[in-house]
């Protein structure tokens, strides 16, 4: 039924052929899911909501918002991409997230939490400007409702006085246990109905409604219908109780695990995580100040160990990454060595407090910054490309990127006396371990990892690049030609005495990061200002978006192509 | 009396006395203010609060965060910094902000709204690993209430499980009067005692309790008393109601013009915001589509007659930069033309709105950025040295720094018909008017200010700096040298065309901003990569933080001194 269904016909299914419809849906999301990887459990558990929401909205002319964005397949799938589903995350096809510019049916990007009842505010006050009629939905998870971003949006709705339905899909996950004091709010709504609560959120301006079984069609269908008719003079709250992973049993039991999954069959590979959660503990066993701080995700980041056998020491304090800089900062201000663990592109979240909180007291924090680099498949608002430019511009901060698992524990042995603010930034997965390096981190060194009476010195920034040049130097030794590889592991301060031996010759530089401001802006600079006379030339990413794809794939088609980078390094030998 | 005072010695006080050096201590603040400016109505409200702290609590043993630090004066006065007072503001002397180098019973810095509540349970935190037995207190005013920062660390309290003592300081105002949500839900417990918003508080773990009478030293002390007891078992959320500007007639009248003041008798400058708000006023009259959004302070940002002349095309949202930014996002999306007018630092918190739903969606949201480069007293967290680099690596936005407030005029009108993300940054007062560029404004084109058969050009961003190159070309005229004068208005594009004419020359680059990854990167960069030879001296902020002082002190000593921009000019000319 599913190639059949469109959003104007949908109206006509009884309820049993709907029922139908969200096997149809389950069905489908599993299969390529399996295929392509993605967000399984909480997709799942959106699917009779959003067949409900098909069945009393009139979309594209109404319009919602899938705050982050793991619950919008089953939207996709009743919005014209069902047979270009086979494609999700793949180069050029359907996005795990809503994108503008894949369809009229997605009228705002989303992928970090929090934004989408701002979103459908601003999305409603502009429909109110132009006089025109339709309705404006944000549909969020309770994990997201941590952000204090949506704490801003509810607490300016009285003052942008427009009316949204915030669809609240409440699965007691993020991808963790949603936890902390909001979430509590909601839990003894539902579990009590209790008013006070409910009245609380009426002073924000929103008329509360509960659906206790968000998976039941007819339920959602009333409900939705009922939303839809107080819309004309309130803004709504529908709190909807689901299921992750609903429907598919193994999804049900192990909703973290299934959140987001790989390609079945895809190649497990060494994480940088796993190495990170491991040297944790052995360092806090050795030294009582170490705590662990997480915002959301610690399975992902490496952390379930840590978090279990130092509970009193581990924080994971929900999507909330300002906060989790904050209590950072002032942990280390009152004598302990904080571990901020983060996804390079939300810690985007953090700037102003990594500059303020902890870069401007000069405290010791260190950030462990996971998935720096294209993350891949999850496209524009994954990729942890911007990390080397806005974190190098803070002042007191210095930003270690290892060359392989070995060097991230000798990165993180380095931060342990190390009294400054501390950025360690690394990839999800890696490949090679090279052999060069036993010693301690020095800081501001670098090191060769081959060196020969050349005047061609390649400076690579983390493994991914400097496995591209190790390559790239086999296969020109074929070629009887020869460069100096150097691992520039820390981009802030740079090596300055290696670069200023440098003079006269050529430097390729190769960062896994923008080219606006990162690694190989800085050494332009340096040159610069240094006077000091040698060619450079700089590979990294070019100043765009990058959308989904593998990683290999993006990083030839944006900046990293190997061929390109052996061109130029053949050029200036020759 | 103030002057004998010491936080030991003031619990033997009588509660006259104490009243006395209320008085004091308003007369010392008032008298200072009015010298060295500062804040005014905040602190003045604060008075009883912190004296009542004194008399209760054990400094430095027991720790308190100032949020934002408007607060601070008073609990300075009391901690040992009366004699060097005088010096508040100025170089070397007392910050207007809590500094933990500047005593020890300063414990967290702040500046930017909403840390205080985080801080305080990440030092309490701290505290109970190590076992130790003291307070810790968050003292936060109603606006910053409204931070989503807050939302996000009341929402942890539970999940860190330590125990805080909120002090709650309500008076009703931010800068402009506080709106919003939560403000109701404060409002509401104020005048009827409402139980279920105090419930609600306390479903995050908050022992509630209020104050009536804030400036009342007597209910201040019990209120203190009884709150330090509950905190054995207990965090401890103490509302306490009080008057902006008490005990100074005019600024409890006149709190928002009060809240910050200049010194008495400063010169009354040119101000670029005035000139954006009466532009912002003619385009909305021109234009139905064109919104205007700040986040809280719309008075300072020169939006006044904006918000009174269009207020359903106006929004204040609070202090809630996320919020703004995302607003503004999806007001585009839905066909408007949003103007956020926002100071250069507190855009840090926007920064991932500003990549991800602005300029990853490409939307024609236009940031109008104030107090760009140094902003002078207010110090580290104040100053808006670092925008040009943060905002240039994000890929679709465009960078306008314009030469004057003319300029500034064109520029808006540019962003009229300018269909992408813009940003223009200006700082808050300007002192000329250049004469030439009646013309439009074009994407990425600079323009010579003078120009002559000479290889020296100096590419100047925005009024301050352009003001030195002239200045210096007049000084260095009479020695009968000479060179060029450009106004690199785009800082993003480059203007490349009029960068290639450089070639063989020396280029000479001037920003009021940070080297690292600002104009001056930027242009090093584009030498490098495109092989042009030529000279490149950056001049700019070094990578520090930049603490207090008056702009003119600060750019001379942080790295845009006049004579040695001379003196290199003179040594590249000879």
């Amino acid at each position: 039924m599913l190639e059949r269904i469109s959003p104007e016909n949908i109206k006509d299914r009884t309820l049993a052929e709907l029922t139908a419809l969200c096997d149809e849906l389950r069905a489908t999301i599993c299969d390529t899911v399996g295929k392509c990887g993605g967000h399984l459990a909480s997709n799942l558990g959106a699917v009779e909501s959003t067949v409900a929401l098909f069945y009393v909205f009139d979309f594209p002319k109404d319009k919602i918002v899938f705050d982050v964005g793991h619950q919008c397949y089953p939207y996709k799938l009743l919005s014209g991409r069902y047979s270009a589903f086979s494609t999700l995350r793949q180069r050029g096809g359907i996005s795990g997230f809503p994108k503008r510019k894949e369809s009229i049916y997605d009228c705002y990007d989303t992928g970090h939490a929090g934004t989408s009842v701002s979103a459908a505010i601003g999305l409603s006050k502009a429909r109110d400007l132009a006089q025109e009629d339709y309705a404006v939905i944000a549909y969020i998870g309770d994990g997201s409702f941590n952000n204090g971003l949506v704490y801003e949006a509810l607490n300016s709705l009285k003052i942008v006085r427009t009316n949204v339905l915030i669809v609240l899909n409440d699965n007691g996950m993020s991808i963790s246990p949603t936890v902390g004091g909001m979430y509590d709010v909601l839990s003894e709504i539902r579990t009590n109905g209790k008013e006070e609560n409910i009245r609380l959120l009426e002073s924000f301006g929103l008329a509360y409604m509960g659906v206790k079984d968000g998976n039941n069609l007819q339920e959602m269908i009333e409900a939705l219908g009922e939303a839809k008719t107080k819309l004309s003079t309130t803004s709504v709250l529908l709190h909807i109780e689901t299921k992750k992973g609903k429907g598919y049993e193994f999804s049900e039991e192990h909703p973290t695990d299934t959140h987001g999954i790989s390609p079945v069959g895809a190649p497990k590979q060494r994480e940088y995580s796993q190495v990170l959660g491991e040297k944790l503990c052995e360092m806090a066993a050795r030294d009582d100040q170490v705590v662990a701080v997480a915002a959301a995700m610690k399975e992902a980041l490496g952390l379930s160990e840590f978090f279990e056998t130092y509970p009193e020491r581990a924080l994971d304090v929900g999507i909330c990454e300002e906060n989790a800089a904050v209590l950072c900062a002032s942990m280390a201000a009152g004598g302990l060595k904080p571990y901020y663990a983060v996804y390079s592109t939300f810690l985007q979240r953090s700037f102003d407090e990594v500059i303020h909180d902890v870069c401007g007291q000069d405290l010791p924090v260190t950030f462990c910054i996971d998935r720096a680099g294209i993350s891949g498949a999850d496209g524009e608002t994954h990729q942890g490309v911007f990390d080397l430019s806005y974190l190098s511009l803070i002042p007191n901060l210095t930003i270690i990127s290892p060359k392989d698992t070995d060097e991230l524990k000798r990165a993180l042995e380095f931060s342990l006396t190390y009294s400054h603010p501390l950025a360690i930034r690394y990839p999800r997965t890696g490949k090679v371990l090279f052999e060069k390096g036993d010693a301690p981190l020095r800081l501001g060194t670098w090191e060769y990892l081959h060196q020969s009476a050349t005047k061609v010195t390649v400076l690579a920034v983390g493994e991914r690049c400097l496995r591209t040049a190790m390559e790239i130097l086999r296969e020109l030794q074929t070629e009887n030609l020869d460069f100096n590889v150097v691992n520039a592991r820390f981009v802030k301060p740079l090596d300055t005495a290696l670069l200023e031996t440098l003079q006269g010759g050529h430097v390729v530089t190769l960062e896994d990061n923008v080219l606006s401001g990162g690694f190989g802006a800085l050494v332009d600079q340096w040159v610069v200002q240094s006077q000091t006379l040698c060619s450079v030339k700089n590979f990294g990413y070019e100043d765009r978006f990058i959308p989904q794809g593998t990683v290999e794939e993006l990083q030839s088609e944006f900046g990293l192509d190997k061929e390109k980078i052996k061109a130029h390094i053949r050029s200036v030998l020759s």
